[in-house]
């Protein structure tokens, strides 16, 4: 890579043109609710399945961030997205309203981070003016498609997390504001043997503190070079373990660092760990850090989406969870 | 877009260093066979499961194009790979045994074509030097997650196509060989209002259609620019309906076409209209086309992997089956 073993380094800074937003019920009656740009009522948002819900939170994510840039849709060269559903149908039925080039993503809850890479890179290359970089998620067709029919009221164990329901839309662009994406280290798949479904938070850990480790490695900094380092999302306990394989490595990360799944909802609302989901750091990332990034009370952040790579198929077949994360540098221009 | 409205043009002519293809029995029994770099005896691979076997297949599709160029692990900047299983664990599971950052994809059978793009531009952007892009689907894996129980024995109806058994993988480097990706054109997502899963050919033919005549458009190409238009998976009807659509256009692509899907099985082979799956265009490409152009028998050729963008889910509920496909041109330097 250009900038040591898994990072790249954009030097044309591309830029965060705009961020947008759009969440569920629960979400919108979290700790974050003033940040997020739309909210809707019903976790139905009037369709008849949970799966047309999630297409149209995420084609609303996608037209809200380039309506808040000025922009139409004949304006995007592409749209890199993903989602967590079998195929990821709600991002290409998404893209079909769209018509804008499209680019599909699979990454688990670390989607978002591979669709800015991959979005940042495109512009930083000068091969597209535009890209359009979103995800989603909704607790009702996750649920039903990776753990038990939402009909059985199955009790969440402590260590699970809940799937957010919501989309994030980053706009990146060659051109536009204060803020660009720095840099970008790509996350290896790694393994630590984990197999309950319910605690993804210890399956990915490993992964985010490894891509963490090598990511200051590779382009010489320290932990507290960035305000702050934003996991996707590890929950309470997950978070823990990524601080303490850190450590073990000389890495002070404690002060610096936050979690979207933890950040997204708050104790009383019964989400054991916290939020996930490749919905999870997206509307976290467009909504609380993109307002704190705009109006420049953050001027460096590392964002690290951090995903479990399992299907019902390979719990099924005994195999382990596999965790990946990806981290992306975000900076801020100094203001004249 | 650098090179008009979906095309990207690759300046600094990311090169193809090598490619690997392994493959199934029934795929060895047909007219490609001497192309393939490597065929399996039984469709398990000596696995206790489908999905474990094309996992297999899929990891010694990518360590054969890391050999062939005469390279190790260690020299891989990015994998970028995609499959058809719920969540794309073949290629996660495979990259856990690489150890080397991943980019995972899904774009149904036209993955390969989205991951030859990104690894193009990330290499001609100077961000890496090897990107390994790679895509597999296995009948057994497929047949039963898409469509019925294997079990059960259902007979193919007139317009289906089996699924291909096997793994490609191109190995792109900044150097390294004759051939390079000279531009490549990203599809939008087309729905004709085809809903039955059992003629993907139809729902995919449109999307083939547009995306090469946008790529013919965007360069000021006509199709005989090409030694051969080779689309993925478009089958026997699917093909006629292709170069129709073209036709309507008044783009005359008959004399280069060739279909993937065809070309992998002969008629006694009893899979109606060809074969199908991520695998397809990436054995294809791998094995044929790769030694037709590493000879210089082929000088310029636009491949064209296409994918049909269906669930079980999407199928269940009742939602047509948008098509997809992604244009990228392959040119080798002449001989001195």
């Amino acid at each position: 890579m250009n900038y040591g073993e898994q990072t790249i380094r954009f030097l044309n800074k591309p830029r965060v043109v705009s961020g947008y937003s759009i969440v569920g019920p629960k979400e919108a009656a979290g700790p974050l609710d003033p940040y997020f740009h739309k909210r809707i009522r019903k976790d139905d948002f009037g369709q008849k399945s949970f799966e047309k819900a999630e297409c149209k939170l995420h084609m609303s994510a996608i037209s809200g961030a380039i309506i808040e840039a000025g922009l139409t849709p004949k304006d995007i060269d592409v749209n890199i997205g993903g989602d967590l559903l079998n195929q990821i149908i709600t991002s290409s039925f998404s893209a079909r309203e769209l018509d804008v080039p499209f680019i599909g993503m699979y990454s688990a809850c670390s989607t978002f981070g591979q669709a800015l890479i991959v979005g940042a890179s495109l512009i930083d290359g000068g091969y597209v003016s535009y890209a359009a970089c979103s995800t989603s998620s909704h607790f009702s067709t996750a649920e039903r498609q990776y753990r038990y029919p939402l009909e059985l009221g199955t009790q969440m164990t402590p260590t699970s997390q809940w799937t957010v329901t919501g989309s994030g839309c980053t706009l990146l662009g060659k051109t536009g504001g204060k803020v660009f994406v720095e840099s970008a280290t790509i996350g290896k798949v790694i393994d630590f043997g984990i197999s309950d479904a319910n605690n993804m938070g210890a399956a990915m850990a490993p992964a985010a503190a490894k891509t963490v480790s090598q990511h200051l490695k590779d382009t010489g900094r320290s932990a507290d070079y960035y305000d702050y380092i934003v996991t996707g999302d590890l929950g309470i306990y997950g978070s823990k373990l990524f601080l303490k394989l850190l450590e073990s490595e000389g890495i002070n990360a404690a002060g610096v660092h936050k979690d979207c799944g933890q950040m997204i909802f708050d104790k009383k609302q019964r989400c054991p760990q916290g939020g996930s989901g490749a919905g999870c750091s997206s509307v976290v990332f467009n909504s609380y850090f993109m307002h704190h990034l705009k109006v420049g009370a953050i001027k460096k952040m590392l964002l690290v989406p951090t995903g479990a790579l399992l299907s019902k198929v390979s719990s099924l077949q005994g195999e382990t969870i596999p965790g990946i994360a990806n981290a992306i540098s975000f900076e801020r221009e100094e203001d004249v």
